[in-house]
């Protein structure tokens, strides 16, 4: 066995889910992190581009829905292995594959693939620094450093310092109300759950086996059945269907001892709503956001985005446009998380080609 | 020579003009008369419906662009006959182009060919009430009747009763200022000029010889060179681009002694802006009107239209979202006639492939 402290991380990016609150640009045959949201690149590329350095990571493990195969190697350069979920069953599943797909000693780095980081470096550093608790079986999450009140994120709470920058979780706790949030920020020693985690396959293996059995079960059946195909791994379907569809923090965190927590700041953003992008994102001098055939007049605080026709936005303030070839939204920034109420109306008309 | 009483009034339509007050709808090749704004139909179409009434009215006389001439074709049925403007001169050189095809006794009746008139029946009864003084060579003007302090609409000051329902023309005013609009209303007996008129051919060509003499005889010398294929008619060049370019208004209407005004309460409107056809259309219980592939949710006091990509409007108030398969406009109500901002920028950054 290789000397444990030159053994490399695994990243095990998830790529699951289809999203509608960045409509019309993610729709359900292309989701947010096959976006191009941020620049010229996928979400999912900038994601397995920060796990790329190959003194540190192995290729990485990326689980998908079948149906993403061809998408993600087109954007995933050095894959190391992607298992298609043949049905969505949320983050816990997905993590049990690709667990049990890896060796037991391996670190995994789990990450979401359609999250902003932009300290990247930083956020190396915060890995690095969780690694010496990951390797000695405990579950390492990073505390993303909030910077309001929000009560669209979860929150983890420090406890007894651990090393230098790791604590133990305290407590996680899920979206607050605005109240609560506000004292979090005023208290301080609670960051954003990020939804990032460092662990060994065996201690996630061994969490899952005592709180979240039927879990576990189904995802050993569906991996025992599984078929490859070069990189490809399909676990068996009816097995997996199985499977309760629970979070990894449902499942395992908010249950599981020995949890450490490591504050990173590090610009994260889930980029869960227009507004999200546009707080995330580089402004103009009167705050906007103007990318593809996009013009701004006399306008302020506004998002305004095409890839389909010419949008001209005129006196407007702290608005959102986006527009595609096909669909066009309109919607004051703060209340840009409304997006849903216009695609559930879509579908409930039956106009699914539109979402 | 027929019984005067029982002659037909000519219709001429004016289809000139390019405007980008409602771009993106508007564009230079398809002008605003060419738009269906307020239903099924184009303006122009709409327009002509209005004179259609064979017991009243010979078939319409249509003055427009030289590249409009299939559109126009397309769009009048019962056209008596098509002038072709080879350069657009404004509306006094091209009035005169009709009244000089025109027979010295037939009463014209002249009308834009892009505005709206909501009450088509009590026009025409306007119109008749003009009728005996235009016989008696005066040119009858018709008052719209303003419902606000307007600044975007010239005035006519009306005189002296002259017959029921019928007042000399006292004076005509400019686009006023906001505050002289208001006194205009506090004051009554100012009606909006709609640009429509009445008059016999003779009395037209006579008060331009008077006090248009080189409009008159650049159209004369026009005229005098037109060719004519089946009902186009096409003046002579060189001849009528050499004229002055002046409004009928400029040209005649505030020198000439004998102008009459009949006030008409019909709901007319110049539809000159994204706010002026929000305000003519009827509306939803929330305020918004909403044509084409487009869906308000929660919006209110919205004009919200798509001939292309689906709109979805959210939470927004006071807005306009304009879109074709090319082109989305977004702008403030209140600040619609800012689109011209937009357009000049298109033109001057040469996207005018847009314009």
């Amino acid at each position: 066995m290789a000397d444990p402290a030159s053994q490399l991380i695994v990243p095990v990016i998830l790529s699951g889910g289809a999203g509608t609150r960045l409509w019309p640009l993610s729709r359900a045959a292309r989701p947010k992190q096959m976006l191009a949201l941020t620049g010229a690149e996928t979400m999912l590329r900038l994601t397995a581009r920060r796990v790329a350095d190959p003194a540190r990571y192995a290729p990485p493990i990326v689980v998908a829905p079948a149906e993403q195969a061809e998408a993600v190697e087109a954007e995933v350069s050095g894959l190391g292995m992607l298992i298609l979920e043949p049905v969505a069953r949320n983050t816990a599943p997905a993590i049990a594959l690709a667990a049990l797909n890896a060796a037991a000693n391996d670190v995994l780095l789990v990450l979401p693939s359609d999250h902003l980081i932009g300290d990247v470096e930083r956020f190396g550093t915060a890995v690095q620094r969780g690694l010496p608790l990951a390797r000695a079986d405990w579950i390492v999450t990073f505390g993303m450093a909030p910077d309001r009140a929000e009560t669209g994120y979860g929150y983890i709470k420090r406890g007894a310092a651990l090393a230098e920058g790791v604590f133990a979780a305290e407590r996680f706790v899920e979206k607050p109300d605005a109240a609560t949030a506000r004292s979090f920020i005023e208290q301080g020693g609670y960051d954003w759950n990020g939804g990032i985690f460092l662990m060994r396959a065996d201690a996630l293996i061994q969490g899952l086996e005592r709180h979240a059995p039927a879990i576990l079960a189904a995802a050993r059946a569906a991996v025992e059945g599984q078929a490859r195909e070069g990189l490809r791994i399909r676990p068996e379907a009816a097995a997996f269907g199985r499977s309760p569809a629970q979070s990894i923090d449902h499942a395992l965190m908010e249950k599981a001892e020995r949890v450490a927590v490591v504050p990173a700041a590090v610009r994260w953003s889930d980029i869960g709503s227009w507004a999200a992008l546009h707080e995330a994102s580089d402004k103009d001098a009167q705050g906007n956001v103007v990318e593809g055939i996009a013009m701004a007049v006399d306008a302020s605080n506004c998002l305004i985005r095409s890839e389909g026709p010419l949008v001209a936005a005129i006196g407007v303030e702290d608005l959102v446009v986006v527009a595609t070839p096909d669909a066009v939204l309109v919607v004051p920034r703060q209340q840009s998380q409304r997006v849903r109420e216009a695609v559930e109306r879509l579908k409930a008309e039956g106009k699914s080609q539109w979402t």
